[in-house]
């Protein structure tokens, strides 16, 4: 608001994930969410703001900055052309859309209406991604040869794989779609663009429809190669990291441990105390991101036209395994300019 | 020898290399060098054996049981060919040969003349690698999701790198013909036979010719993935194992640290003792494994046949790079049986 400052906010989407939305909105000044929809009416009202059933609805009578758009994948593309229409800018969970179609559609939706749209990625907002960032930009390791991103999750074992969130199992693509997209993101984040992605996706657990195992490798324009390497049949809980990482250089050496910690030859160089919010409090960072640009003007940092970067270096993922080839995203966002 | 019991084995080649063979061969019970060969007659002598400069004349001299092949690659289909013609027994260093087609004569030759021919294939005798066959076999991590062995040098760093071996520098084809088909066949060891690769390869340092970075992700038979990960410019002197390992099934993880140390959830469960020799001793391990199957009669775990694979994934590695897909090794098995 140009005259006090507030964003006021509404939430489309009231499922697991949606409190941790909600309780980040809460801990950033300047930020005033005031309703919350869900087709499931008992859900919309659960967060005790006003309550739709209908996102048209909510922002008819709202009238908001901005909608933060929690809900399932197959709904972004008619959720954003609504927001779209009214001008208000979105920040939308990934997956971002199903399939890469709707993702490029999305994005001439945002740009042909001018709104502002970011994909809410939070992965690389860990604070143990931004400190390894910045040291690897300061030279910490020197020229960068190689790295791991390893995933672990426990939560795909057995017959009930996922029990906060079951729709995991249906899913035709899971691991990349899902889960990996973070870490090609990350990547991206901390090495620049992909070149190419090789990937092998297998299917360990039968409960699971889609792959809940990959090994992706990936080469970045600059020349480095690195894996990421997940799966979600860790024996144990695995820590606030979900997995660990390794970035190797022509002068040294970083260690992410699962706990968050980073770690060089000399020891610790960056200790995690964050106890607040999600995944080192993720979720606040890429809505304190958000929020702030809106504020300046700057661009976002997962800018839906930035963010299709990542999306097609999963849909190269999943071509790569198909083919049996080594696949470049820019196949996907060529093809997007060209249509 | 029928009376003595007795094995005489000689060796051609006398370079960096041989001095571990001709070291275990001493330390070997029932195994007598009688003689060494090199084009160099000051190297040839340096073992204080009789000495040569023809292996032929080395061979009709010494009518040894054996001989142990240290040269070049470019050497042996004619060290071996002159072996098979007087019936010897050969154990031939790796690379076996420098390129696929002449590994597939050495073949030829060796059943058509009905001489045993072992690839002198040290890697999978380490006593660390031995010993996570035996605990996995066990059960010790439950039915295996995913591994990693990590490759890790020093001595490819700077302007002259690798002193002690300087021909590495000007090898078209270097880190997987050299040093990887060491954990490919390794790989095979613990996990059975590879059904396709992914590599990417790079060469980091200029001072180099062929690569000095691979990072390869395999996929067994059993439907197992798991990455060879591996360069030569690490920061720091590595350890005895060249780097670490891990490896995690259904139940647990095991990991190999750069000492040759093994380890669980639970601790070490294996500590590395071994100060004997090059690598926990492992040459003596093969040859001694040598020894006892020329004895028994039994097939050697690297026989000439059975290698083939393991250098066939090495091929396919270079032709994934080459052609940007993932490729089965058995495309060159099939070639060399159709030929």
């Amino acid at each position: 608001d140009p005259v006090t400052g507030v964003f006021r906010g509404v939430i489309a989407g009231c499922g697991y994930f949606s409190r941790h939305h909600l309780e980040a909105w809460r801990r950033i000044e300047g930020v005033e969410i005031t309703a919350t929809c869900d087709s499931d009416p008992a859900r919309a009202r659960a967060a005790g703001l006003a309550a739709y059933t209908s996102a048209d609805q909510m922002l008819e009578k709202e009238r908001p900055h901005f909608l933060d758009l929690v809900t399932r994948p197959e709904t972004h593309l008619e959720l954003i052309r609504t927001a779209a229409s009214r001008g208000v800018a979105v920040i939308c969970q990934k997956p971002l859309a199903p399939v890469w179609g709707e993702a490029v559609e999305i994005l001439r939706i945002a740009r042909s209406a001018g709104i502002r749209l970011m994909a809410h990625e939070n992965w690389r907002w860990q604070p143990w991604y931004r400190e390894a960032a910045r040291l690897i930009r300061q030279g910490a390791i020197g020229q960068p040869h190689a790295y791991c991103l390893r995933m672990r999750h426990h939560e795909g074992r057995g017959d009930d794989p996922f029990p906060a969130q079951p729709y995991f199992r249906d899913m035709p693509r899971f691991l990349v779609y899902e889960i990996l997209i973070h870490h090609l993101d990350t990547a991206r984040f901390l090495f620049g663009e992909i070149e190419t992605v090789c990937a092998e996706l297998a299917r360990l657990n039968p409960a699971m429809r889609g792959e809940d195992r990959a090994v992706i490798t990936v080469r970045h324009q600059s020349g480095l190669t690195g894996v990421i390497d997940g799966h979600t049949l860790h024996p144990s809980a695995s820590g606030v990291a979900l997995g660990d990482a390794w970035f190797e250089g022509g002068n040294g050496r970083l260690a992410l441990d699962p706990n968050g910690n980073l770690w060089t030859e000399r020891g610790c160089v960056w200790r995690n105390d964050v106890a607040a919010g999600y995944r080192g409090d993720s979720v606040r960072a890429a809505q304190a991101h958000f929020i702030e640009c809106l504020r300046s003007g700057a661009p976002f940092e997962t800018d839906i036209e930035e963010y299709l970067r990542s999306m097609a270096a999963m849909e190269a993922c999943y071509l790569s395994a198909e083919r049996k080839a080594i696949v470049s995203p820019l196949k996907f966002l060529v093809d997007s300019q060209s249509e």
